[in-house]
């Protein structure tokens, strides 16, 4: 398994440079998902769950993104995907440099549906375009109905909301109600699947969407 | 209730205004923690429950950094202790300068025992020194036990981790021992504390450890 070591991009143009990956990615027909999310919300897991789902209709890669360990890629490749590892040299954040820097590592050309799995982090990650076609943000049960009161751009950043460990929905003081509107207030139009990677509890939903979009940009 | 929108600190040099708040605050007996940990970690509700444990000994007061909202501010306040938020406009930490600016704001030469509640994130607060005498982490069962191997700066640089959300032991994946095991691998002398502050279990040993702390400091 490899682990490329990122450092800062040279250049200071993330937005075009952004632009640029997007459209080859296009030309390509991979379309490219950057995954957001807290440390800990279940970003591998989900992940995991999704690749072995449809790892018989879509060719998947996933770039893992860590500060540091190589724990996540180990995961994915078991579960059947490509997988790299990408070393963030201690930054909290994917730009659109780094992100090209993997792939060509990694090899997209074959592939139909890549995942940028990004930094663990609410913040610095929705502060820079990565060149994915889409941006996927994940909030656990767990963490919390406010959230969306605490880290705004995020959620104002993504088009979709994974909400997870639903199964958990019992165990902690969460309002799946509240927390949707006040999502709603910030993004009218992102698409929310809450979703429990456990019981498979709307996975179908999600997985679905991800059939339509990406057949969607490869037409 | 005051809320405070920060901007980039004027200075460059952040260590060196870390010492000189850390100095001015030794002359204050101000024992003031930086609280860190990721997003819906349960810092908020950790702290409500310690201040009403300790409110009649200690004189106690909290710095809310969020980059918005002021939920946990009005949380804070209402368990007894002084509060101010601050909003960080954007930023991903809280550094030195920053911290100056509110507890300035806050007032803390009568305080005994004060608590930053750093932005939640495990990367970019730990890269900043805020002048506080010491730096507590939290890291919630919910989280994984995996996460020393992901973001292992914060756990280098933590006097004190709390593993809070023990109640949900039994529900979630987490294997307390690996944990601790990781931890002290990346920093053999810092205090863990298991807590949970739904059950109490724990929290006896963490308030003797502010207890003993903050009369060291004013001694």
């Amino acid at each position: 398994m490899k682990v490329i070591e990122l450092h800062k991009s040279v250049t200071e143009s993330n937005d075009r440079d952004a632009d640029a990956l997007r459209s080859e990615l296009k030309i390509m027909k991979t379309f490219l998902i950057n995954l957001m999310s807290a440390p800990g919300s279940g970003k591998t897991t989900l992940l995991m769950r999704t690749i072995r789902d449809l790892k018989d209709e879509l060719r998947i890669a996933v770039l893992e993104a860590d500060i540091d360990a190589s724990v996540d890629a180990e995961r994915i490749a078991s579960a059947g995907a490509r997988s790299v590892q990408v070393h963030t040299d201690g930054m909290c954040h994917m730009d659109a440099g780094m992100t090209r820097t993997g792939l060509e590592a990694m090899g997209v050309g074959d592939i139909d549906l890549a995942f940028l799995e990004n930094i663990g982090n609410l913040i610095c990650p929705a502060e820079y375009d990565t060149g994915a076609a889409a941006n996927v943000m994940i909030l656990s049960v767990p963490e919390g109905d406010d959230k969306p009161l605490k880290y705004p751009l995020m959620f104002e950043k993504s088009d979709v909301l994974l909400i997870t460990k639903t199964d958990a929905l019992g165990y902690f003081d969460f309002d799946l109600d509240k927390c949707i509107e006040r999502v709603r207030r910030l993004n009218p139009v992102i698409k929310i699947f809450p979703v429990s990677a456990k019981t498979g509890e709307g996975m179908k939903e999600w997985e679905d969407w991800l059939r339509e979009n990406t057949a969607a940009w490869k037409a």
